[in-house]
């Protein structure tokens, strides 16, 4: 049994919380929050865990083996590094850290102390991206030419991150995964229309090796909300829409084909693209509750001593194009990432 | 009754001599295509008119009062300009011109000659952009904030330009339409996914005066075809799909309103977004064929002698953004379109 | 303070006990079930009720003012009777009764010992409904013509009802409540695709007076969810989808317009149809859960001794409609209701 | 080369003489319409054709060895009839004829003077119902368990034949095309918004052998168009909505599975439903324009004598279960067709 701490009971800590006590190998025992009216919640909520104020009451706990940090994102980092130096296991929220530096410290941390160090990129575990890694992984759609992510809703506005910080890490980790590597280059544009806040909306374009190309539009100031991507492959392509009550991945059997055709009269080689355009399916997807899949995950990881799918390092990639599409944004110019940092 | 002669009867031109054939006032007298083919079918569709090779020859011809110029874009100059200096008026697809000093020579031989120059921005005569031009002018969605556009689908690649001067020109040309001025900068990137061959993904910023932001999405490898502009106000809120069959233009009694409100202890104000959701209206649009309302306007500013909606000014300030889309595309850099070119 | 009892605690009632727990005038005192292991789950979630197996017993407790009865429908009526006879007010989950007398005798009981009798018709609750019935009530789509509804979808299908019992209670439930009388007659197709089985699909046509109509199609054995009613108005027309997220009711100005035209040679006169189309509005809906306004609805009715919207009489003219509609199909004849019943 | 003749050249007539005109085995010989307005359009439309007011004429004509015949429904049976004898194939726009018996006397005169008898039931050479058929022949959904269609909209109302006759007749002969058997009784309800005029809106219920059931909502007085059937098999079920753009037709493979279960008290065994959702896809379609498709058989059953896939007993069927319908609908009762008509 597995003692789970929880640290942030606002808005995501609950469903975090819920989501350990439900599993058969967890036990939750503490939950942390510096809100009084939070403390309440937890109370009612959690029979049986303990609940504080302090951070590093909860951390010091004997009972805890693992912490849970759903906290604003600017503590993240000091909340984990007490956990990991007291040699508890971390899951973070995304996104990981408010800096590169932070993220690469909390990785060099947790290889230090042998502590599994996970960032809930709770995309990837849902049932409609793990059959798009799977179908991807297995050569379904050929080639990876882009993917192409439209983000947009009415609110939140958040008055302390922009709206990179605060959706992109959906799309940016999906591509992380879906990709396993890091962007050569980011570029972006972005606007605050709300004088002196953040950016409410913003265009990001990540340049991977190889011709591919991803694209994000996050928006809080959207009539409607959008949640669709296009991803791009020489055989297949998908769109993955989460609005959609069931077929949320359909496949595309559309694409182009390339052949030389010679040009009579002046002997020289051109290029013809045809059209090819097959059937759609939409496989059926597991509907496991992401967190639920996450939280086992997380467990699963503790009790082998294995690498999450969102470790450390997916985490720090993740700040890392963050942080190159903030700088990319301020600047107005394109941002190299070089290899020597992945 | 004004006399029309199409140069060039491939994919465009017979819709726009079928349009001139059926108005009362318009006579169409010759058409002209080097391919023999074309004049074939020109031939036996347009019983009356003359069918040449040769646009010169077309020109020359005193019957014919206006022309009406849809060849490939890399001659619309050349065509143009002997049209004009021959005393005729000039109707050119878009994009107007292959470059920012071909459209300005234009302009300027057509004020020289007091001829009509006007260019085929064929959405700002559909019933849903004049209905948005409408609200937005009288209005009904405050102050604009954004235009964000998806403009994407399957084909058809180009080999001569790239898919932002082959799709983008729709949106730069409906912007122009609807804010009345050009960007001060432009951002873009793009990728070829086929060697050697022209960009066929990009996604192009435009940063207006006034914290005003446009974006265009526009790829030819996309699985399913969209056409999707969200526009944002600070009253209202406009999604315009030209994919529904009916209701094309929804009109969303969304956003933010903002209030200043001062924390007790600190005795500082800070801003409060809150939300406002009210009802969707969708407006009866206009049915009539967006090429027929062009057509006629036409007509109309021939016989008085005023100048189109879509004159040559505005075909010039879309080139001028589409070259800057170029520029920025190829350099990585965001380029800056000085006030005095206006 | 109200005491709420809750009959049945299987899928339904922990809604109805969890919105009674919610609210500032009601206290849940009993949870009522004979299955062992919805006793155990009730124990876990409604700290301070307390639980027991016998109906008997609940109705029997004196600090419980209000029965609601969500058990299967056959025991419905020996449920309710007994509460009312015992002085409680009475919430009943659709269908009220299994049969009409019985639906007739617990109205009478109501009346007698002045009691609350209302009939959980959930969807006359949601702001989806209320606001057309505002919108019918008020005139705006002129005279009602019909109500055409398909509520489809795979499962559940169930041994004891056909799929009329267990769908079509709500569409029932939805007219009676718009129009406010019951139909004259009824008529009716279904199958059983399952040997053995009740009906799994069936369409129901009520008639009523004054050329109006109302058609429900009902099938537990379709492949994707369908919940969309058209509704026919002599000025205007409403299009609800409760699959919609958001625009759930949508109103076209659309219809007819008859002119008498005289045809000359014959000097008759003609009836011609011409065609009209406005604009369409989506009304902002109240996104109260119903439930909760249900709930408070009763609570309302019960401190001020008036009739709920949907009182036994309601229920009743549903069941009466239900089993017009299952003797229709069985006969294959068309069942007429006399008034004399209403 | 076949020489075509049409009779009727109004809204549909235009259609079929197009298509017979850019077919290569096919000649366009002669036109017919009694309306002078009608005989111009076909002058200036069809170069080479021979224009006349009287079918008699065409008829006579020798160059003519098919009529098409495109006329109101009332005299379909008068121009066939002379056309069969004058040694003529024909072709005939739904429904074939007005009564049972004119559809039956011209099955027996084509059989008797051995000329192709076509009636143009225009879905069945559909890409998307042609793709059907292929699936439901082969199998792939199992045992055929029902069809499910709506087909409403906005006008046209029309002053002869109600919607049913208007309307019905393309589910019925996609049902007679995929079933290949007629129904054994016909249920219908309908009512007329209209005083005087034939019922606007109907639901036909279809009977067939072996539990299969279809069910056709017709309606001219709908706010919006809807297309839409569903199609449910033992294995897999169809949903076909032919307002989407390209994915008309989906197949889910979703339905029920039933088992028996010993309960072990009653030592009864007893029927558990459980439910199957796998993978949905939408087979790609061919585009060819269905009357194209149609024309093209129609020549080549002329050319090799064979019988049309909606030949005359096709059209007879789907004019004896409009009749049912009809008689249904005015008499309140189920309508039976004996096995002995087929």
């Amino acid at each position: 049994m597995i003692g789970i701490g929880v640290v942030g009971y606002g808005y995501w800590g609950p469903n975090l919380a819920r989501n350990f006590t439900d599993l058969p190998g967890a036990s939750l025992r503490a939950v942390c929050d510096t809100s009084e009216k939070a403390r309440e919640r937890a109370v009612a909520r959690c029979p049986g865990a303990k609940v504080v104020a302090e951070a590093r009451e909860l951390i010091a706990d004997g009972s805890v083996d693992a912490v849970v940090v759903t906290t604003p994102v600017k503590i993240h980092y000091e909340v984990a590094r007490q956990a990991l130096e007291a040699g508890k296991h971390v899951l973070l929220t995304k996104p990981m850290t408010a800096t590169v530096d932070e993220a690469q410290r909390l990785c060099e941390l947790a290889d230090k102390h042998r502590r599994v160090l996970m960032v809930d990129h709770t995309f990837i575990y849902t049932g409609a991206v793990r059959k798009m890694k799977e179908l991807i992984s297995g050569g379904a759609i050929g080639d990876f030419l882009y993917y192409d992510s439209v983000r947009v809703n009415l609110g939140l506005f958040q008055t302390d991150v922009n709206v990179v910080w605060d959706l992109a890490p959906h799309d940016l980790s999906i591509l992380e995964h879906l990709l396993g590597e890091q962007p050569v280059a980011v570029s972006a544009q972005g606007i605050s229309h709300v004088e002196g806040q953040p950016e409410n909306m913003a265009f990001v374009t990540l340049f991977y090796p190889g011709k591919r190309i991803a694209h994000v539009n996050v928006n809080w100031l959207a009539p409607v909300k959008v949640r669709q991507t296009l991803i791009g492959g020489s055989r297949k392509m998908i769109v993955y829409d989460d609005m959609e009550p069931s077929e949320k991945v359909k496949v595309y059997d559309r694409g182009i084909e390339l052949t030389e055709v010679e040009s009579k009269p002046e002997k020289i080689f051109e290029l013809r693209v045809s059209y090819r355009s097959g059937d759609m399916f939409a496989p059926k997807l597991d509907g496991t509750e992401a967190l639920r899949f996450e939280a086992l995950h997380f467990l699963d990881c503790i009790a082998k001593g294995t690498r999450p799918l969102s470790d450390g390092q997916a985490g720090l990639r993740v700040v890392r194009a963050l942080a190159a599409a903030s700088e990319a944004m301020s600047t107005g110019r394109l941002v190299e990432l070089s290899a020597a940092k992945k």
